[in-house]
């Protein structure tokens, strides 16, 4: 019995090449972090294979397994497959709501030809096992990305991040978040804020937090901004010290692309630019853009387009009701401390 | 020249549903308020004819025009139609987002066989004008709804506001929120809080607020909600002065329904419930549960199916470029006075 | 062995007097709200007997002690006396604060005829017993109180809470805070604010609360207030839901007089006055004032002027240092929460 | 007609000594910035000169007078003396507050031997000119300052800020606020807070502010503080984005000593530490402290012991009542658009 051990190249776009054409399924032993890291691995490609994550200690806001349930795992992703999604177990019996704004589809061969479908139940139950029904199936919860690029004062596209030297688009993908700040200047930044291409405000701040509702509970929160359900499409706009009384945080759209412009107010000094926790080797100077795109999760066809595909445990309790969801509500019951009364 | 004019019958039901058939465009001479009357004339109603506001003094949310360019408004209403909606305008030249998630779509005539169908371009072109050109063209902002019934204990529909009676599905849409409240009790209202069936958190506070986001700039501001933007499919859950440290607004999926159920440690007190800014004339009592579900703009096949269509102004400047949208950042920056620095 | 049982009279007025005359010591059973209860009866009183608290279940704020300590407690107060404040047991080592502004003193008799001086050492120790040294005192601490008054728009006096009718100086005393609050009414308040004579704002918002630093974790924290210690002689203005984005809370000093007066935006409504949780059986009408002094806890000559003493627990540690602090942080730690990391 | 000019000697420390021994009145042209760079001029100096600030745009919080006034403003401070102080000028009528906790006095000669007593009424009416009357005077505003020290792992003292290189007492003063940040490291801070000696919480943030009231409108602010005012005597304890939900900012007594300790947590990474904005030349590592006292304005004889002196403009207006104070509400409304309603 024998099978292949990949080690990474040294080249990071090598190496996320070879990750998007070898890898169908990341597993991560660790907690939020660790999956943060896993799909920074991926933050050039448009395709990101599942990941099945299992927490080494308390259980974190994306999911993880515990480890214990290793077996139970990787059966309902091999054998079972990952079931219809995350979108629909959250609905509850809704008239209105029969015909859900799914952001969440299974992925589908056709996109993917280098490899093969994890989580397509027909493919797997078809090709490497038995289903065991769908209501024990795993569930896939897909994550939005961010998409980020810098660009330079005339236009032309700067690389975002030191995870990416030679992506030919210039832009990198992000889980959480990209973040703008002063560093160590002891002078505040100056950035006007555009939404869509319409000038919205002139910010002066320590900095600024562009963040998907997956990064809402990680530093955004700690800025002020609100808890946004992952499943609500949308950017967040959160200010860090805004030299303000009245910066609110905003909830915009995910499809409005978003442009922090460093003004000439700043005098020559640059801001600092981090992406999902890693900072760009270089700053970024006066005239230069950094912009952000939401990612869309499906197209019209509902052609899979995108996000970070997460096995989620299903709901399995004694109520067979709908599970999948109680990672979110149990993070923030749980993680965050969320509404202790006093 | 000869038309009829309708007075309104007593009966807020009979009125409303009179509302429903006769009325093809409502125009309103005032502000924000003026508008969320307008709405809420047709609170029981799935289908709400489009809405043309004209301010009579500063401009708000809502996109009101201001009434010296009535002869423009009602020209492009009438002759060029509105045009192709208001959430492609705010696109950006964007290649992920090609094919943005619409919120919105221009109302067919078969979802509304009663009234003539006011804002299709081709309709109106072919039947009472010439279009002026797609350039030249109102936009219409479909704004999303609320729906919120009140229940038993034993899951009997109750009416959930004094604007209807006899609505057989016991529910009404708002346009900005649903509040619940202590009122004048001295003691905090404890709230069980369900998300998609989903338990999430006990909420012991003045009282709750569950928001669209067209709502966000209203009370739930006041209460430290977050700003999100009318084209976020969303609902936000804000608390009202919360007995805790750690009760940070949340901002949840429009289609998934939230439950606000009154535990039994209210020991036989009510809290008041305020649609739209309209209270309830009764309280609700333990046990008793208030449930909201996001309106869908429209469901699967691109049926429009909801929401309160508002006549805005379109770009139409010197640029030649997306418009539709200064009034929600002009909102922003003339009304709130958002990010004034110090 | 006989001693007189009191009874309450009806007259709540009356009954003030007489627990003023003849009350040494009060004794609660309970938790904070406990506490605030015995500290409202002595709401129309300049002076207020020490208060001795017990805990039936988890401790809180105001420094109860656990009922099985009872033998110790009393022991303490009747024949160690209470020690020399609370104040100095906050200092640390540091030569700039040799000579503290010290908030804190120990009653004498010469202010209180009519009782007996509970919490004097040296009168203690002399009268009723031996005292057991320094470092087993259980301690007082004073907290500042605030002084509460309503003025018709003739400036005349007005009652401000139903716990009093025929106070001659129209006001009376709150531990925690007063609150103005709109009640029922669906319009937001509009209030004229005025800091030592002077015009500050206008606010537009739910209500008002001027809390001293001991009601700054009770409604205040609610309502968004910072935390402020109880040895900080000031006065907290935090508004309820402003219909604002920049009314940020304020600290102000305790020797400042606020005035809240209705504006006549008001249009003839009335709005709601609570003090220390109990309403006023009159609202509060157009051009009205509630106008609320910081209560000095002692003049120049260091003589005891007011302030609810509390006895708190000693140190008594295990490392013999400073205590009667741990209930404060503890309050902070184990009673909100305080900084639950995520 | 000749007077001295004095230039700055190179060494900071020398020039400080000079600057205390030679400096009777400072006098700035600028905004609030220039009034705290001529405050740290005097950060190593027990007692500062008084200060004279004209406003060459906007007025700030500090009190500057316009620039045309000059001459009014000077013949103030020479002829008449600057008066009585500005606390007092706070107060209302108020039979509890007829001795305020005066956080004011006018300084007097025995305590700085080597300038001449600018301030002080009677002394400048008998040698320098003839006082106008003590309804023209100016206002000296006592604003208090914090003292801080950094100490090594063992106790041993370090120099906190760059300001200053061999002050023995290793300690120096702000006017605004102390901050540690993690600065450009990707790891938060942990950082244990002790307030009197006892250990409050374990703060995990990008770092912490400790703030004089007066700097409660500088940085604390944009981090989420209250505002308090300046003669509330107080210092602010607020968090810079922490990694926690129920952080909220704290107001703790001037005379509690706080102290930060770098915990082992943090792996050998050091913090930044700026002292009225200006970097301490080395970080503060694992193990060691930053210690924060609250200036006590005056001891228990009346002494004047600190605080930056500001020469506030009076009232003198048509009224003729209490002025001094438009500054302070004149701030909050004019440059921080405080409660602007929407």
């Amino acid at each position: 019995f024998s099978f292949p051990i990949y080690t990474t190249p040294k080249e990071r776009d090598v190496a996320t090449a070879l990750y998007t054409k070898k890898v169908d399924l990341t597993c991560t032993l660790g907690g939020d972090g660790t999956i943060l890291h896993a799909s920074s691995l991926f933050a050039t490609s448009k395709r990101v294979p599942p990941i099945l994550s299992f927490s080494m200690g308390t259980l974190g806001f994306l999911g993880e397994w515990k480890f214990k349930e290793y077996k139970r795992a990787f059966r309902e992703v091999y054998m079972s497959g990952a079931g219809a999604g995350y979108g629909s177990t959250l609905l509850g019996d809704n008239e209105d709501a029969k015909a859900p704004q799914s952001s969440v589809s299974t992925p589908t061969t056709t996109d993917h030809p280098d490899s093969s479908p994890t989580t397509t139940p027909n493919g797997w139950s078809a090709i490497r096992g038995k289903s065991m029904g769908s209501t024990r199936g795993a569930r896939v919860l897909l994550r939005n990305r961010l998409r980020v690029g810098v660009y330079a004062a005339d236009g032309s596209p700067l690389t975002p991040s030191p995870t990416t030297t030679t992506s030919p688009s210039g832009a990198v993908y992000a889980m959480n978040e990209v973040i703008i700040h002063r560093g160590r200047d002891t002078h505040l930044a100056v950035v006007e804020v555009s939404v869509g291409g319409r000038f919205l405000t002139e910010a002066v701040a320590d900095g600024m937090i562009i963040s998907t509702p997956t990064g809402s509970t990680a530093y955004s929160l700690s800025a002020g901004g609100s808890i946004v359900h992952p499943l609500v499409s949308s950017l967040l706009l959160t200010p860090i010290c805004p030299r303000s009384l009245s910066f609110r945080p905003l909830v915009l759209p995910a499809h409005a692309p978003i442009t922090l412009r460093l003004s000439e107010k700043n005098r020559g000094r640059e801001v600092e630019v981090s992406v999902d926790g890693v900072r760009r080797s270089q700053g970024v100077g006066v005239g230069m853009e950094v912009r952000v795109w939401g990612e869309e999760i499906r197209d019209r066809d509902g052609k899979w387009m995108g996000g970070v595909p997460s096995v989620v445990r299903g709901g399995g309790g004694a109520d067979g009701g709908p599970g999948g969801e109680d990672h979110w509500v149990g993070g923030l019951n749980g993680l965050l401390k969320f509404n202790y009364p006093f």
